[in-house]
């Protein structure tokens, strides 16, 4: 069964969107399965992360690290994101997550975020599919 | 079918659940599929890595590099394992494995590892989903 | 459904393998799904990312900031690619990739390419299993 939903970004962020799968997974044809999670995104991605204040900032901030805005990089000759794009490429786009009792089986501290690595406020559409097991 | 199991680790580092995976894909209803497996914990990770002594010692080396343990991060101050949490969502909680004729289809040099990346010794679980291909 | 194909590398580098995803893709014998591709190597690895050039070079580019050449890696004792190993582990073997109307759903900018991590040429398998949803 595939689903989607859509979600209105500030730009480059991350985003909890852990409640919105677990109403879809609540409303699952059958109990036990799992969810794909996907963005059809190049400048996105999905993450599980815990929800809590600093250790957002913390990630957010660490996204420099991994991808220095400084890098100097080929594709910004024909455009200015070439970092929103290696960032997705190294968080990737997808999470399988299973669930039980049409209930996401996740850790008490765990939540599903949708990254945006792109420079402004983006529309972006998540796709799930839930599959029986 | 939902299946799960039980890891106590030693604290930070990984550990080797192929052989795990493969008695679970060995017992499965059907011959041919996808199995999902999953770490619900917001510090832990599954990677897929050869089972090398060396090799083994280099990737737990170079974490510190991906995510260094003087980082000053916002989390460490309600809590003292930002770093954890950070490397667990940059190497992610869920790898999809094909098996065919119920045999988990891996590289010769290619295990499953459980990446513990709390500060402390930990009771894991790891969630398994048989799909049927 | 379980399929696979080879792809010969040039080496270290990476390799637009879109279409021939979404040829597997249109032939399947139900509309809608998961393709959980995935590549049973250790030092390789699969990526979505947007096939521009500039942005090719420089995703080979930064893999020398996330795992250093010159790291001094036990591995490299016994062979000489613990680089290529851990590349691999960090950027994961499988992704999952929802279709719909026996089509991919992919952003417009959004292409899937395997990572050769390694230091020679290579053939390379994917393995890919359609799962209905």
């Amino acid at each position: 069964m595939v689903e989607q939903f859509y979600f209105e970004t500030d730009g480059f962020g991350i985003y909890d969107i852990t409640e919105k799968l677990r109403e879809v997974v609540a409303d699952s044809p059958f109990g036990e399965g799992t969810l794909v999670a996907f963005v059809p995104h190049a400048t996105a991605a999905l993450i599980a992360l815990e929800n809590e204040g600093g250790l957002v900032d913390d990630f957010v901030g660490i996204l420099e690290k991994w991808v220095p805005a400084d890098g100097h990089y080929a594709h910004d000759r024909i455009d200015d994101n070439a970092r929103s794009h290696l960032l997705a490429a190294l968080l990737g786009p997808s999470l399988s997550l299973p669930f039980s009792s049409r209930s996401l089986i996740l850790g008490t501290w765990q939540q599903v975020f949708l990254a945006d690595l792109d420079n402004r406020p983006r529309r972006r559409r998540i796709v799930l599919q839930l599959h029986k097991a």
